[in-house]
């Protein structure tokens, strides 16, 4: 017999308030005014439970699946969250993907100041978004930073949220694996990382320092900036360098996330002394 | 004074039928039966004359893109294209793009032998797309493929179609660049390739060897799989090596634009040494 508290409400009207209000929070002004973001998809919410368990409120999942991954409810109750159940209909309202998996989280933010994630540097690396638009963008070079090894994310007031559901989507769980702040402007950011020693470098293809060149072996930040018009001159006058990703046929320029792919591959390789 | 022949025919009516006509290249079907594909946006449209301007058929622009880029109309003329001003409506209904740039191209298709891919290959290095179904994916991987010197590309038959205007559009002209075979099954790309004496490295995450180990100095070709569940393992059994992008953080894999970037860029740095 399962208690009360084991039993988990079942959710059947798409319209009903619950489900307007996990809906709203799509919107990021509802998800800066709430500090509530949304995290859809198994795997993403078992890397949630896993890294920032206690940051999770409410649970949300079809039968099906509840009973293919039983293990996400059992430990968001651990982690004092409510679960509930309910029709596919609801949780395809609810959720933002083109193929929803039966799975949406709502958790409180995780982002930390900073300081605190340039606290993390130590003697490795960190990325620095400045002005970073696109959702997919953002999270690929947040899932490459944290394949690479990078200590912390730094995503500047003027990018796209780190809680934009295709955000956090993109990052397959990486955004859960280290430190990410959010919302300062890069002055600050750049401000507090110089007083830190921390060696600015900024991507720019027409840096004049080859990335074979560039020198990664202190602690570092890779400075990223927009899709379309790079970092801005004041932005790059503030770093200590600007290096180029070599380019040896006919293309003009490597896109934002392939750029931070090969210097976060980089200063892996730096750090592993290859 | 004008002659005719200098003189564009304009074109107002979006259901017209040569209007419908370039519509229709957007379905795969009509273009393989036409072998006739779109290419949109000024610079592609430039990199398409430049390095590919025999195949251009009709050019077509709003008077705004003819007044920007004035070298267009009269390069595709000189090679006797057809060229035609159109309004913004109707250059938006032919447009496949989410902001049409008001130019669009129907060019003949531009794809190579796989024989004729794999000659160019020489001592450097091939890339092969098998069963990658994501347009922005293998658009991504054909830029990068030019941006590191590959001597060619080879999309599979089970690949997604190099002429789907979203795969043109992402490789930002870089499709005209370097050779590229269409269509053929991977068996036998893998098959020549090896008889050509050229080392086949399946791009795996989960392969034996470190791509810092693995051997770039002779002819190789990366074999890159599908987004979701790689490549077949009769595939990876037919290739010499599988080779693993290391991984330091607790993300568990990369994506395969991601991985591809890494790969190309290594052959890249050890065919110049670093």
């Amino acid at each position: 017999m399962s208690t009360s508290g084991e039993r988990a409400a079942f959710l059947t009207n798409p319209r009903s308030e619950r489900v307007r209000s996990v809906v709203s929070l799509r919107r990021g002004s509802v998800r800066s005014r709430r500090s509530r973001f949304l995290v859809e998809g198994p795997h993403a919410v078992r890397e949630l439970l896993r890294y920032a368990g206690a940051h999770v409120v409410d649970l949300y999942l079809t039968d099906e699946a509840a009973s293919e991954h039983p293990d996400l409810a059992q430990w968001a109750r651990q982690e004092d969250a409510s679960v509930y159940r309910c029709t596919d209909q609801v949780l395809e309202v609810m959720s933002d993907a083109q193929h929803p998996q039966g799975t949406v989280a709502v958790a409180r933010r995780i982002d930390v100041s900073v300081q605190e994630a340039l606290n993390a540097v130590g003697e490795g690396f960190a990325v620095v978004l400045s002005n970073v638009r696109d959702p997919g963008n953002a999270g690929t070079v947040i899932r490459g930073a944290d394949a690479f090894g990078a200590a912390a994310v730094l995503v500047s007031g003027d990018s796209v949220d780190l809680y934009n559901p295709k955000v956090i989507r993109s990052t397959v769980g990486s955004a859960f694996h280290l430190p990410i702040s959010v919302g300062a402007p890069v002055e600050q950011i750049l401000d507090v990382a110089r007083r830190r020693g921390i060696d600015l470098l900024a991507a720019d293809g027409s840096g004049p320092t080859s990335l074979r060149d560039a020198d990664l072996a202190g602690p570092h930040a890779w400075v990223l900036g927009n899709e379309a018009w790079g970092l801005p001159a004041d932005v790059m006058a503030g770093c200590d360098d600007r290096v180029a990703v070599p380019i040896v046929g006919h293309a003009e320029s490597l896109n934002l996330a392939m750029a931070a792919t090969v210097c976060m591959h980089a200063s892996a390789a730096a750090r592993l002394g290859s």
